[in-house]
């Protein structure tokens, strides 16, 4: 197997390369599933388990602390941009190279090449990132062996362009309807209007000062937007219903219900409307006040950000682990064509890393 | 073809009936047609002309005024309610007899039995009412040959259950458009929300106070109403486009631009948006004034209401000659299964009808 196996002693930028070039499409990983677990097994210093084609892999030194490294080892579907390259500048191009073959590249190395840690560390490795949430690997893993993911901080290593993203927003989205009476529209006085009736759910979002709150330093800014509006029958009939569909993104103070709660308060007043919770998932504190969380701060330097959207640092601290993002990929080339990554900043991860596991 | 042909010497119920099962629905008028065209030829004291499958006869007595009795032949598809039925208690059943065989067998009987009336006499039979305005016969006829459309006062013989319905209201339906910029809704603040640039449009349609206005003693209620609003690119986006659809439902004193400018004059000062004309047809004046109205009037008896809705009406009007509807059949059973209609009303509609004609 070993024509076929990763070679873990190769730098990080080498090892990327390798990992991209083993396509691994979301709900296609049991092949890069295998090889990580192989290599990982032959590293004496670590405990393997899997589950399904996630693996996970810990130290057992006995350290007052544990930290988590995770990563997703699946991608969006390939774009004609394998196999990988590496052009003149030292940038390597390819799907997943910044979507997350660079940070699992980094995970595997620290197994590697830290065998005695300062904290003991658990590495994770899941699938089915990228498609329905319901299919992520990392939640599977929660859900049958939550004590696998026992920690006292976590570092997911997704693309972040090497800034520490802490913590992350919650979102709810509610379709708030309001009702009304057909009529011809020529005979409007009959009909009652569901369109107009929304006019003050509008005006009230058109007006609302989203929050800014500071948690370990970040500040994380709120959003309460309306993302669709949809309503009508016909051109000469006065609607008898319209739906405004509303997402919160909130700071990660409040939990799920504190969100819908607020909600309901911010349109009470606007007449009529009827509530429907169409997705909800709570946010992530940063938990950068931790010790673990701190010594990382300082060792990879830099200004910790706060991460707006959702990602699955929420489902580690749903287990009660404090998580950040902290990877070497740029956010922004994720999912595209022209996917790629400069490889230097994959070793400069590794040694940040390092840094801090080792000092 | 005279077991074929029409029968103008039996009552208008028993004509409706044989109209009724000569099933002519939107595009198949061509065999009653013919059946009209010959009745209608076999009257000495009218002239007939033919315009495809529409059918014109007119009186030339050289009397000071002229009117026109109008109707369209054509039906909605049959919906499995052929043969005609008349039930125990005079009532007729089946496709079209509201809408508006009743009242082209008014026309045929007026037509055979008053063969000097005392105004002279304009018979119009159209095609193609049912289906889109522009295949519509009466304005084939009005674009080829105005002419024969020529006349001082029209009565249009669509359902009105025995009541004078007045000229008719404009209608005018406008796209509002306004813009953003996308982002993603976590990071609102990057974009500018569409959805909310259309509150103030939404406000000022809420807080409108529609014009009522009394022409030739009719009360016109006006209508301004959102008829549909569309906005929204995904749930996680700030959206950069919302439409709002407006239907403007005016009296008749203003014409197209007026009500144009009226509603561009309504939306200043909410905001930016752009206006797209989707559709726009002039209103009708009642023209009740006139010495041949004010006769009808008195002779048909009762008190005549204000049209709601855009008929045909609208088109004799533009060519300068006021329109009223006046039929026997009730509009409210008009493109029903169950269309039906009072074999009593249809006599007395045609007695009015004559009364008028021969005082």
């Amino acid at each position: 197997m070993v024509h076929n196996g990763l070679d873990l002693q190769q730098d990080a930028a080498g090892l990327t390369a390798q990992l991209v070039d083993m396509p691994s499409e979301s709900g296609s990983e049991q092949p890069l599933a295998d090889a990580v677990e192989t290599a990982l097994r032959a590293l004496p210093h670590l405990t393997v388990d899997r589950h399904g084609n996630n693996v996970v892999a810990r130290t057992r030194l006995g350290r007052p602390e544990r930290v988590i490294l995770a990563g997703h080892i699946d991608t969006v579907p390939v774009a004609d941009n394998l196999p990988s390259r590496l052009d003149d500048s030292g940038v390597l191009w390819g799907c997943g190279t910044s979507d997350m073959k660079a940070g699992v590249a980094v995970q595997l190395r620290i197994a590697a090449t830290v065998p005695s840690p300062n904290r003991d560390l658990t590495f994770v490795f899941y699938d089915r990132e990228e498609v329905a949430a319901h299919l992520n690997g990392l939640g599977h893993v929660a859900d049958a062996h939550p004590d696998w993911l026992a920690g006292d901080f976590a570092v997911l290593l997704e693309p972040s362009d090497g800034q520490v993203e802490g913590g992350c927003q919650g979102t709810l989205r509610v379709l708030l309807r309001t009702t009304g009476v057909r009529a011809h529209s020529a005979r409007s006085w009959k009909g009652e209007n569901a369109i107009h009736a929304a006019a003050p759910i509008l005006d009230r979002l058109a007006s609302y000062e989203p929050r800014r709150k500071v948690i370990d330093g970040l500040e994380y800014r709120e959003g309460l937007n309306a993302v669709r509006i949809e309503g009508g029958v016909a051109g000469n009939v006065i609607p008898d219903a319209c739906t405004v569909t509303v997402n919160y993104r909130y700071a990660p103070d409040i939990g799920e219900e504190q969100a819908l709660a607020h909600v309901r308060e911010v349109f009470a007043g606007c007449g009529a409307w009827e509530l429907t919770v169409d997705d909800s998932s709570g946010g992530a504190l940063p938990g950068l006040s931790h010790p673990a969380a701190k010594a990382f701060i300082d060792a990879v330097g830099g200004e910790p950000q706060p991460k707006y959207g959702w990602t699955d640092v929420s489902r580690f601290s749903a287990l009660g682990v404090p998580a950040v993002n902290y990877g070497p990929g740029d956010p922004n080339l994720a999912h595209k064509r022209d996917e790629r990554v400069e490889t230097s900043k994959i070793g400069h991860c590794e040694e940040r890393l390092r840094a801090w596991l080792t000092s």
